[in-house]
């Protein structure tokens, strides 16, 4: 039985966790491996750390494509995989860690440009954009940059002007159309969660 | 067992029943019944043809959206409805006409305004909203217009620029937000389809 590949992309701060946290509820733990995108940040050891601070990681050449469509391949054909790790004070992937993910029932993969790739895109069963307001977005990404991260709020509001929003409008929100179904994500997705598992389990029957 | 209730909605040509056709393949005929919110226009007899000729027919005071939730309500009791007809040429609806619809596992509403009136938003089960780009659903109105229903392609332009966009985007468009998922029409929703599919399925079960 061959696992299945959700590819589940949107914004910044547009729900996407919630959306996979939901889907996981559904199942059994041990079925379900959830890959973030996040981790496949390219890795920076001949870039020095003031450079790589610096770095427009909204961009999709800041992730290591090749190195992400390898490792889903290898989870789709059954295959242990072992996923790397980031650091985001370091901004490079860890040295000596990475993560030992076995393959599953059900495959998530989650992350901004998680449509991007033809490759991948190929490679899932279903392809899902969560949707939520520009303006929520950045409600949400404020408070978690400020709270969770200790920025302040002119380099939130600078960050998100000079590289989140137009690496966004350029290369993540293009990608909606590729989606299969669209996750609006106001204030309940409950019934599009229930109509994804009921699919997902009809496949794993 | 209650019936299932989905409501679709989206803009003019936007593929709504394309939508609705797909689904409906993946059930027994007598298992589905569709209701065509065109149908539910007002009854307008004391209004003189020329006069109901300029009617806008895309803002949602020409809907009779009591009956419509009247009949649906009555649907989802299991009882058996007398639809009205509408009839497109005489701007009215059919005096001796109805359409028998009796109550089955799923009941589908289609229409522009199906997403629109909060009441049928509270009885449906799976509210879906229809997206294709605006120029894309424009062509396939003009190509309908002209080739099936004989207008000239000044008259289409006209209606469109004047009414059918206007009331989209005060109308329609707002109710996306309250769709459970959207489904982007653009040239495959074969994934899309296959997962509601599932999910009603699962609760005929």
């Amino acid at each position: 039985m061959k696992p299945i590949l959700i590819a589940i992309a949107g914004g910044t701060a547009s729900g996407k966790t919630t959306v996979v946290d939901e889907i996981i509820n559904h199942f059994q733990s041990e079925d379900v491996a959830v890959i973030c995108q996040d981790n496949y940040y390219k890795l920076q050891d001949d870039i020095p750390l003031e450079a790589r601070r610096k770095i427009n990681y909204d961009h999709p050449n800041s992730f290591d494509l090749d190195l992400l469509y390898e490792d889903l391949s290898k989870l789709i054909e059954g295959q242990t995989i072992y996923c790397p790790v980031y650091d985001f004070k370091e901004h490079n992937r860890k040295k000596y860690e990475t993560k030992e993910i076995n393959s599953t029932k059900v495959i998530i993969l989650e992350g901004i440009m998680a449509l991007y790739d033809a490759r991948i895109r190929s490679l899932s069963d279903i392809l899902i954009y969560v949707e939520s307001d520009p303006d929520i977005r950045f409600i949400r990404r404020l408070k978690r940059d400020i709270h969770e991260r200790g920025r302040d709020l002119d380099s939130v509001i600078m960050q998100y002007l000079s590289t989140v929003k137009p690496m966004y409008d350029e290369y993540i929100a293009p990608t909606k159309r590729y989606a299969d179904i669209i996750i609006p994500n106001d204030t309940k997705h409950d019934v599009a969660i229930e109509i994804l598992a009921a699919k997902i389990k009809d496949i794993l029957k």
